[in-house]
């Protein structure tokens, strides 16, 4: 078992069956290691798992939970980039944060730290990343929150 | 006629001069091969295809087009820092989506779709790209759709 | 005294100490010289500048300085980035601009000339940029801009 994958398990974290894009782009691009992942929704188990605003119908707990299964999807997505081995991570270099937000909300980072937390807690120092976290009129299939990812690997 | 070109023909896309952007930016950088273009909106010969948002004034096929028309110039821009020969193309890492919506406007997937298809007709497997989709509030101009493309170039 | 310092001078900005993140995530990483800088607010010593949305509370002229302002901050976490050395900059890739827009404002370019005029009047012809810029719901805070920024460095 990888050092990764062990973290993962001590986390309680298992990875889903990565999720299929709907159309003709891929989940991930790999140019000379540096893998650009597309923008990942809250799915679970095939569901969306919060649907709505934050700011309206989702409050920030739950937005932060969805934003923490956005990376898990992430995870999962980066996995298949590496070969199956997650020690090949040597960066988490950026991620985009899209919170579907009402007009006056304005706690876009609280919701968006479910994303970055758990990119520290996996990977430790080199799961610190930039990030740009915004709000958003709305999302695909009306999820909550969306996250994209750079990652640098070997 | 290099290959791209050739089927550029034969999906009978004649690409545009580019469009220049309105200030102290430019239309893209190249960073040891790795191309930056930035967002492009749904100009033809010089008008905006399409002035509002989805879920409002635009529907989803005249939002699609538009995301095509966004692709187009991208391409433009492409083989200008091709020096015109797209045949130097090696892959297509990511595009950007940024569709303007209403609020409760849910199918941002197939307004992009019309830029992920054609980047796939053209390019063939390299064409196969990470992307993020997102709704936004507006975009420059009023425009409905705006693209934002990173390339792989030899 | 570097170049670049020397022209910040001239220009009598004073870089301020750069914005720490009140999150798990950092200001900035570094892959190979590839600079990624986390989103930043138009925060002067310490406070918000403005707050509110474009085409509402906040007018074009107080949008653009806003903008200005991020693009201070970008400056300030990307000097961090090169040891203190802003010569060692060898581009300005893309820079993508996020502005809290009301539904019917369009003119978010000229509010984010306010970044990209001081990027170029800094760096001269290798601040010429890509960009990308979009109307956004809200942002963290209620701030009425942020920019994010890819650099690159020796």
């Amino acid at each position: 078992m990888s050092r990764i994958d062990a973290r993962l398990a001590d986390l309680g974290i298992v990875l889903p069956e990565p999720p299929q894009p709907v159309a003709t782009y891929v989940p991930f691009t790999n140019h000379n290691g540096l893998v650009t992942i597309s923008g990942q929704l809250p799915l679970q188990t095939g569901k969306l798992f919060a649907v709505g605003k934050l700011g309206a119908e989702i409050d920030v707990d739950t937005g932060r939970f969805a934003a923490r299964l956005c990376l898990i999807n992430l995870l999962a997505q980066l996995r298949v980039a590496c070969d199956g081995d997650l020690d090949r991570v040597t960066g988490v270099l950026r991620l985009g944060g899209f919170i579907a937000s009402a007009p006056d909300f304005t706690e876009q980072a609280a919701v968006m730290n479910g994303a970055s937390d758990l990119a520290v807690e996996v990977f430790g120092e080199i799961g610190r990343h930039a990030r740009s976290t915004i709000g958003v009129a709305a999302l695909p299939l009306g999820a909550a929150v969306e996250v994209e990812g750079l990652f640098a690997i070997t």
